[in-house]
């Protein structure tokens, strides 16, 4: 770290909204930060320094030649790579060994079930026999995951016959990695939350309040900030649970647990993002310190920025889709117009349907008044 | 202007931190930011798609078919330029016919006397007489400004004798342009105050609360949002002079209008920028919409957000000067720790005596509070 120079230079891998959101506070910070990405126009583009293939060893280690740490837009980055980086002297932030619970959701399984914090039943199964006999021993429906590569709802199903996913099944077969598959308890739910924690490598460790999701076909649509409170003692479970599971992972950087709040009043952990994740976008104008404001201090080892609410009601809203004209500034003229209280965020992506393609953030004192306006504001842009 | 293909790019002249500091809202927007820099490393250098003089009609009008509409980080290019892009049907924002306000102090004056708001008694002077008497018939003493070039303290100077200004009147003399210093009324100011408004070309206005600035040798050091109340009539004063002005000048963009307050209740325009400026940088965190957002819709002619602030008290401090050893985040291991609510903005400037290298702003409900973290946030700089 040159930090002595007055000069942190932080190197992301992955062009996506999420390294693009990293620009603005890093200007603000005055640290330099460049980009990996994967290909020209990505929603990064500003920042990208370098285009090139995250798979492939040399041009991720000549990357970091470039920079003093390391960081991620997503999780994809093979360990091999992770640590031939680590072994050359480079900073990763997250390290490998924490990353790979992001990685792999059976890993992650484990990891969890060895940490003591309540999630949902689960095996991992390598056929469809050992699936039906899940399937059959938990009411008869589960939910089955692939361990890697899925998001935003993909590689996610609900079955109630193994034969649902022999297409799984036969992929992994083909696959060199062989592996299994994912099958969780269909949990019932009322809500879902998410709690964000940042971790630096000293250990100093900051969360936000935590917040509701509301997620629509799997992907993220709303985000309540503070999760507005049902019940006083479930929210402080989440919070305890988010703080067990970065302390275990030893993340380094922004962490997203992702729980469900089920009927009987238990809090189970779903899902873990390592990197700024879409449950935190309200902190950009919601939070003292955003989470890629938070972020980029972590994987450089500064310290931590107060996570308190600007206000007390945050509502952020994907748009999703997106106009059918064009990126989001077709749509600007009517759109300001109608909403000069919106903070509106525009990712530079060509619309498709189900895309997120930027968000809405209103800020106010009522959750009702403040909900209404941010989805008018993202509905406006469809 | 290609709203319609959802692309706007906006092309800046200058390479400052103003220009910097308006690329956060354009990654957000998802407009696309260009700026021509004087040189390398200039504090705008993420941007700076090209480095050249702006003093340069080529390289001006190269740089202008890259974007949609050209704005600018300071008001120095020269006119002749200016109405060569506008000839060539490039958008320039704000227009020749506004900006002169700003180039020249005389023909500010002229025009706000035109507009009968209360400015300080002046005149121009082409020789020492007639400042003598200008300097005889104001008790003896006067502020002198050479009317073009000036910023921050520079080309400032208060007077007992014609003399002490010889050698400005000797560089006019040798100057083809000629003409005169601007002389003015030693005005008995208890504060001073700034009025920031932003303007459409379409004509939509909108205003930020007053805030009280209080410069130390020239030097803008501090600046309070709102202007703390000691007669709301001459917040609503200083209010009513930004709009006259505003309109008066037709700025399209970001106009700061810098006052004084007097010891008998006058307000009178000191000086006018019309860019983002010093004044607003309070903004970025303390308002609904910074400065840097409501310049960028305004030059592209977008509808206008929200200003209302996001605190009841918000305080900007500047960093003058800096750490002795390096840029500001040199610092940042003992600072962010020591002040985790403070947003620090670094500009990514070498450190040199008097120097704005960057600023910090913090948020709250108590002005005293606010203000004493601020300060202390920012003297852990120096």
């Amino acid at each position: 770290m040159s930090l002595n120079s007055g000069s942190i230079r932080v190197g992301v891998i992955g062009g996506g909204q999420l390294a693009r959101m990293m620009v603005p506070p890093a200007i603000h910070l005055g640290l330099r930060i460049s980009v990996l990405a994967e290909t020209e126009g990505s929603s990064a583009e500003r920042a990208a320094d370098m285009v090139g293939d995250y798979r492939d060893p040399e041009t991720v280690y000549a990357f970091a030649e470039t920079v003093d740490v390391i960081t991620f837009d997503h999780e994809h980055v093979p360990q091999e790579i992770l640590y031939g980086l680590e072994a050359r002297g480079v900073q990763v932030h997250p390290r490998p060994d924490s990353l790979q619970y992001a990685q792999d959701k059976i890993v992650m399984r484990k990891k969890l079930a060895e940490l003591g914090v309540p999630i949902p039943a689960w095996a991992a199964v390598a056929d469809e026999a050992a699936l039906q006999e899940f399937i059959d021993a938990h009411g008869g429906r589960a939910v089955v995951k692939t361990a890697r590569g899925g998001y935003d709802g993909k590689g996610v199903r609900v079955v109630s016959a193994a034969g649902e996913v022999a297409d799984w099944f036969t992929a992994l077969g083909e696959d060199a990695h062989g592996g299994s598959l994912l099958v969780e308890e269909l949990v019932d739910f009322t809500r879902e939350l998410s709690q964000l924690v940042a971790r630096r490598p000293s250990g100093e460790t900051r969360t936000w309040p935590v917040v509701e999701t509301i997620q629509i076909d799997g992907v993220c649509a709303e985000v309540l900030a503070p999760a507005p409170v049902q019940n006083a003692a479930t929210l402080e479970e989440a919070a305890r649970i988010g703080a067990i599971v970065a302390a275990g992972v030893e993340v380094t950087g922004v962490l997203a647990v992702e729980m469900f709040e089920t009927r009987d009043g238990r809090v189970l952990v779903n899902e873990l993002a390592m990197r700024p994740h879409n449950s935190g976008h309200f902190s950009i104008e919601g939070s003292v310190t955003s989470q890629f404001e938070q972020h980029l201090r972590a994987v450089t080892d500064l310290p931590l920025g107060e996570t308190a609410l600007t206000a007390p009601a945050v509502v952020m809203v994907n748009v999703l889709g997106g106009p059918a004209e064009g990126p989001m500034p077709v749509r600007y003229a009517e759109v300001l117009a109608a909403h000069p209280r919106a903070k509106i965020h525009s990712y530079d992506k060509m619309p498709r349907p189900g895309r997120k393609v930027g968000h809405v953030t209103v800020t106010g004192d009522s959750l009702a008044e403040v909900l209404a306006e941010a989805r008018a504001t993202a509905a406006a842009f469809a």
